[in-house]
């Protein structure tokens, strides 16, 4: 988007401006970490813009069949336009005509059950009123791990570099944005198992002033930056494990619950596809194959039963 | 449910008794067809009771890895209790404190990848108030196809069977209730792409007195005893037709369609789960093994496209 464009403010220009570049640069060094773990596929770029009278568009980078990915997507998109009556229900109740939104949202799924499913997420918000003005703005964002079996060591690397990344800013945060993940990812209709094993969500975070601005900027680059070095060991680590169908099978179920997780309760899924979003960008989140088996539950005192019982009653990693 | 329960009105008891016993002896019916067709797997029966507190229970009855039929499940419930808040938001305007429902509900998986898979559900509700006497009731009830490859002879086969079974009540209904179902099972979110090829769909039926009340038991009857003649044949002469590799990918992705309308869409499903329905008994409709892929479209004059044609733009099949 233009800094001049019609719809945002002038004052926040090149605020949004820094934030788009780094969500775009961001994109480049995952894409390219990922590519270089995986050692056959390449990410696939869509880029696409709004319908007309819709400001913005994205660039959406998918990777397919891999040697370890089985599918992904890693993606940008830079969107603004009118407040439909539709989002006003999901927005904060101030009187905005006008939106703004930026943001990197991925999710990866290896073909190896040992090897986690990742999402991750970061955005930035404004709202205008009638004169342009910049009414309201804030960040949020998070990542979370998916396993399909239990290693402790990786559900702590995960967090703690998540941890470490948020601990210069407060020690105070990543305990509150691990509790808010865990209680976002949540399955209700199943007994509130847990879609993973977490990590952190942040929202709604409003810069004061223009300083604070400056620091909630440098937070949310330094969670965006420490996605790679919180993922990538991880899956370099266990995409050559030997597995066999009784694993395939287990995370065939298991990813049948993230569909359920990210179509029955994830709120940007559903917000996005009922305000009219990029279906095929929102819906790349949904895993390649998929089982719903009826009544399925793992075996008692099996790997496939540990990995369950985590999910039902999330654990302090640190 | 007894006659003599706390909640329900004794005044419509006969009725809701004459209407349970249906039900019971449809789901009968139904699965010993189904079993006859497959010639291997048998419907396994979970009866279920309502948590402590709420009233009635079910029989889930589900089929799996047969030699025709891959999952399915023909499931009865009778239940009753007070009305929620959240219940309030769905139910009709009348100051209801209790309510009633049992119905049947079913959903048939077919392995082969040329049988259609096919949903069907009769109900029926009463609400009360403060005093026990019954202040609203309706029938709703339909059934609808979903192929995975397009007979144009099985669509009018489908279709004919539910409009005969309906003509003896008025030549306007079947029109009417078609096109009910041809705008209820659409998958918004993907260009109004619908989930199959339709069937029957007719809700809040309404009784103006006891004798239209029989009249209504007569066309919910009529409606229930026609499935296994609109279903069975079809699935008869298609589940031995050779299919490859390419054909269950199809049918895969179009599952994958089944899911995101069953769980972003259909207000059963999403009233159920939230209302605290037993999770299993409604999830037991999402199909076995499911794709998402990444942007797919069918090949230009592909059989797969033909189909997905006419998912955009239903058709008058009588």
């Amino acid at each position: 988007m233009n800094a001049d464009s019609k719809i945002a403010a002038l004052d926040t220009a090149a605020f949004r401006e820094q934030w788009v570049n780094y969500i775009h640069g961001l994109q480049d060094r995952i894409c390219a970490a990922l590519e270089n773990i995986d050692g056959k596929s390449r990410f696939m770029e869509d880029r696409w813009e709004r319908e007309q009278g819709k400001g913005g568009g994205g660039k959406t980078r998918v990777i397919s069949n891999g040697n370890v990915f089985e599918k992904g997507g890693v993606n940008t998109s830079v969107v603004y336009g009118e407040v439909t009556d539709r989002m006003k229900q999901q927005l904060p109740p101030v009187d905005a005509k006008q939106w703004f939104a930026a943001g990197l949202s991925l999710v990866i799924h290896p073909f190896n059950p040992y090897t986690p499913t990742v999402h991750a997420n970061w955005r930035y918000f404004e709202l205008y009123d009638a004169n342009h003005q910049t009414i309201d703005r804030w960040f949020g964002g998070g990542a979370d791990l998916t396993p399909y079996y239990l290693f402790e060591e990786d559900a702590r690397h995960f967090h703690g570099t998540l941890k470490n990344a948020m601990d210069s800013f407060g020690q105070e945060l990543y305990p509150q944005y691990k509790k808010q993940c865990d209680d976002y990812f949540v399955n209700t209709h199943r007994g509130n198992e847990t879609r993973g094993i977490g990590g952190v969500f942040y929202d709604h975070l409003r810069p004061a002033d223009a300083k604070h601005a400056d620091q909630l900027m440098q937070f949310q680059q330094a969670n965006g930056d420490a996605f790679i070095e919180a993922y990538c060991p991880i899956a370099t680590k266990r995409k050559d494990l030997p597995f066999g169908a009784r694993e395939k099978y287990w995370q065939e179920i298991r990813r049948g619950r993230y569909v359920e997780f990210n179509l029955l309760h994830d709120r940007g899924t559903i917000f996005g596809l009922k305000t009219n979003g990029r279906t095929e960008s929102i819906l790349m989140s949904l895993p390649p194959t998929v089982r719903f088996d009826y009544g399925y539950k793992p075996e008692p005192g099996s790997e496939e039963e540990r990995l369950w019982k985590v999910c039902l009653r999330p654990k302090d990693w640190m």
